[in-house]
This record gives C-alpha cells, structure tokens and sequence, in this order.
C-alpha cells in the first residue's frame, strides 16, 4: 500500500510547468507560470520553489524530477548551457530544490524527460526498444533501449537532431549543414511555407506574415494544399532520420511528438513512407510510426518516472 | 588457476578462419581454408568440423564463438540468409558443433564479433562505449554501449552501414539510396576510382583494369596522387557517418577497421577532419578515430569473448 505523490517539472524558454503525479502516473494537478521573471537566477528559484509549494498543495510529496531544455553538467545537478533560459546556467537546481523541500530531486535533459513520459505512460507504453523524436523549435530525440534510457557513452546525450541527413543541405542551428533539424524544425518548416507562398502557391496563409506550425496545421486540418504541401515534404525528410534510427535501433515503435506532429497523419503519413522506402523491410516490418499521445504532460511524467521505476514502481 | 582455451571462428564468404584462444586472449594457433566445397551444406558443415578439430590439436577446447556474414535467425542458432555462402543458411550450425565436440558453441553478426575483438584486446581496449566501423564489399558497424554490445531492440542488428547520409546519393545494394555503404563500400571506392582515371587523372594504377582497394591503398602510401584523392573523399564520406554516431552515441573512441582501413591515415585523417567539422564539438573534443589493431583475428578473438566473459575471464 503507497500513495506516494511526485513532483514532475518541465523547464522550458518560455514556460515552467509543473505536475503533481502518483505512483501510478496519474496527472493529479498541474500548473504552469512563465520562466523568467525580472529577477535573474534567484527570481527563477523562488517561482520554481513557490510553484513546487503550489502544485503540492499541502500534500507530502516523495520526490522531484524536472526536465530542462539545454546542456546538463556531467553530474547531472544544473543546467552548464541554456540558449533560451540563460539564468538558469549554473544554478545548483537540485541542491536548491533538495534544501528547501527536503526530498531527492533528479534532473534530465527535457527531449530524454518527454521519451521517458511516452514511454512509461504515452503511445510507447508496452514496448521494450522505443526512439521519440520531439518536433519543436529544435529536434529533440530520445532513444530507451531494452527498456534503459540511453544518454551517450560520456553522458552528453543522444542527438538525433543533429544527424547529417543531406551534406549540402541547409545550415542548422548547431553550426552543421543537413541536420535532420535543419529539415524538420520548426524554423525549416516556416521556411518551407515561406518558399511555396512567395512562389506564388494558392493557400489561406499569407506571404510576408509571420505563422507558427500550429497555424500551418490548422490550415491542412481545413484541406489548404500549400500547408499539406509543406507538411508532406516535412514528413518526407522526418522520414530520412527514422530509417536511419531504424536501422539502428531496430525499435518496437518510433514516437513523433512536439508541436507539428498534432498535424498527425499529414506528416506522419509521408515519414513513415519514406521510412519503408528506405530502411530494412524486416526492420520496417510491424514497425508503427505513432503520434505522442501525452501532450505537454509528457516531460514531468517522464521526468519523475526513474524516481518511482527505483523506488520500485510498476510500469 | 584456468587454462581454458576457446575456439573462435570467423565465416567469410571466401573464408573460414579459425583460432585457438586462451582466456587472456592470446591466439595461441590458427589456421585458414576456403568456406566453399563442392558438398553443399553437408561438405560446409564436414570442412567446419575437420577445421576445428585441426587448430584444436588435440587440446581440450572449453567452447566455441562463431562470427558470421549474413542475417541470423531469430534464436541466434544459425543463419537465415547470407548472399555470399548460400549453402549455409538454414544449416543448424552450433547444433552440430555442439553435437560433434559436446561444447557450447555461440554465433554472432560477424561486424558484431570484430566490434567485441577490438573492445576486448583491440584499438578499443579500455573503452566503455565504443563504435566500431568495418570497410569491407559491405560496410559493417559495431556498437558497444556502456560494456554492452547493442543488437538491435528486436534482435535485427545495428546497422550503420544502411544509415542515408545523403538522400539523393548512389544506389546501394540494400535497394536505399546514398547508404553509407554506397560512399564507403569497396565498390563505390573503386567506382570512384575509375571515374577519376577514365578523367584521364595521372596514376599508376590503369583505367578499364579491374583494381582493388588494397592497391589503391598501396599506390597511395607511394604517394600517387590520384590514390591519394580517392582515399580522402572515401574519408570525408566516412566522416559525415562518423559524426552522426559520435552525436548519437557518444563515443569515448572510434574504431575503423577491414581492407581499407590499412591505408591509414591517408583515409582516416579527412574522416576526423569532416566528423569534427560536424559533430558537437563537446562530443569530438578527445574523441579519437583509430585503425583496428588486430586485423583478421578480430572476428575470433570477438566470438569467444562473449563466453570468456560470462566464464568470469576479466578484461
């Protein structure tokens, strides 16, 4: 008998978001509130710690994962580099969290944190050997082999992302050419949309605007060919990357999440097509190419998953 | 106090290699014929056993390690398809040599059995995660995660080899396009090579003459130009594939071995020129990529290390 309760975080750029989860993973409440305040590192501290109180809601709570955009330190306890949240580098996250709540606080680089989630509760649940590619701004990817987190011989993670797919092709943000990033990020699929509406193309999108991939896939929701287009092309791309962590991984299933991939079978369609194309027909064989099915509770759910798995939790 | 000794073996399309090994991994004999014989399965599975019991010579073997070309089947007992030695697929392989010399006898992916070789007494000894690359008519990998070899999550192999790095690149012999096999293979080397030389390029070696990669690497260590330029674009192809296992997997070493890797550096130093050029630079930094050191008793020394391991022989 336990009813153990778990704090799981998602740090992003924009956005903390907080789950209170059971044993069990069940999403119990949540809350989200922004990351940055005007108050540098110690303001980021005390609304992580003031959500913490807020989300436990007077409950005891067991544990504490968080999941966070950027760089980890090699002992896994701050963040050493974070674009898109920079006064986070360097804060003694755990430490911080651990003296004022009393309670184990394990961190996780956020695309590791969503495969766990997926995993563990999400449209990977049952499997065994899973690769989850999250679609945002960048490329996350997250790779759980024979049921084990795989995050890179010398702890610097498993970069899918950043796997040259094309030599001469775009410049991707990490300073390579051809990343599977560079094809399917956020900022390509813009790019792409962009091309096709300033060639001309018929679409209720409009060139010279600036439109999110939300907007794209709302519009190839409604039929809008340009942004089937876009998408198809995308999914297409995607595609490259899964053939090759096919061959690799030889998964049970591959999970696309983030963002784009709410356009579903627009873009998963063409992938796992050019998947089939290209991979081993006996690896591609069975093989399913599902969306997420967590949403934006993925990455607490999968953060705070390696605290209950050792505490001796039941998948 | 053990003197085990082991018998490891390696299956060749064109070969069979068979060494006598001690539990520290010392070759202690070996001998070599060719695979084939006029008596299908039955003379296959006749000229296995005399061989065995030839390098044996007599001395009482513990067990048997087998590597091998081609797919296995399901339960790792035998071989289901291999282009190169038809009669043994479907041959009941370690059955029968376990039968005949009452040992237990293991089979392995032969790319699988080279990556173990050079991990254990090789240019990877003293790493934890290690990526092997084998250049030979096919393009083999061998990943071997945190001490662990990785098989694939279904059991189908990790086949870098058949990873796109460019999606519009030359047919491969898998059916994709621009494999990197189809860059680094012996016949896109070759291809390469005849297409500078019918460019009337200046070199020793002749236009129209069927050429093989082990004189290309000759002429070059001559200094022939034209060798010299097809090694090093053989080398940036590797690189872009070495970069993208470095980001995966994070590698403490790289190891290249087969035919073209004696060439040396010739080949070796644009593949780490491109690999650094496009991995994270956090990942390459102390990240070596090294040519085999054990040359053809890497498959036996790679066969029998898993049953030396499990016996308790230490590394």
């Amino acid at each position: 008998m336990s009813d153990r309760v778990y704090i799981g975080i998602d740090i992003g750029g924009t956005n903390l978001k907080l789950a209170l989860i059971s044993e069990a993973g069940e999403v119990l409440s949540k809350t989200a509130r922004p990351s940055s305040s005007d108050g540098g590192p110690e303001g980021l501290r005390r609304g992580l710690a003031e959500a913490v109180s807020s989300v436990a809601g007077g409950k005891v709570v067991s544990d504490i994962g968080i999941g966070c955009a950027g760089v980890l330190s090699a002992d896994r306890r701050s963040v050493q580099a974070s674009p898109n949240l920079p006064e986070i580098e360097g804060l003694p996250l755990c430490d911080s969290l651990e003296s004022e709540f009393g309670v184990e606080t394990l961190l996780e680089n956020d695309a590791n944190a969503i495969a766990l989630g997926e995993f563990w509760r999400g449209a990977g649940a049952g499997t065994r050997t899973l690769v989850v590619i999250t679609l945002g701004t960048g490329v996350g990817t997250g790779f759980i082999l024979d049921g084990v987190l795989w995050r890179g011989g010398r702890g610097l993670g498993a970069e899918g992302g950043h796997t040259t797919i094309d030599p001469e092709g775009p410049r991707c943000h990490c300073g390579n050419r051809g990343c599977l990033e560079a094809f399917v990020g956020a900022y390509a699929i813009l790019g792409r949309l962009e091309d096709r509406l300033s060639a001309g193309r018929g679409s209720a999108l409009k060139a010279g605007v600036e439109h999110t991939v939300e907007e794209i896939s709302e519009a190839a929701r409604r039929g809008d060919e340009t942004a089937l287009a876009v998408l198809a092309e995308t999914g297409r791309r995607l595609g490259v990357g899964l053939a090759n962590f096919a061959n690799l991984f030889n998964p049970d299933r591959i999970v696309v999440t983030g963002g784009v991939s709410r356009a579903g079978r627009a873009i998963l369609g063409p992938a796992e097509e050019e998947m089939k194309r290209r991979a081993f027909r006996a690896v591609t064989e069975g093989l399913e190419v599902a969306p997420g099915q967590l949403g934006d509770d993925a990455g607490p759910l999968g953060a705070v998953y390696p605290l209950i798995e050792r505490a001796g939790g039941r998948r």
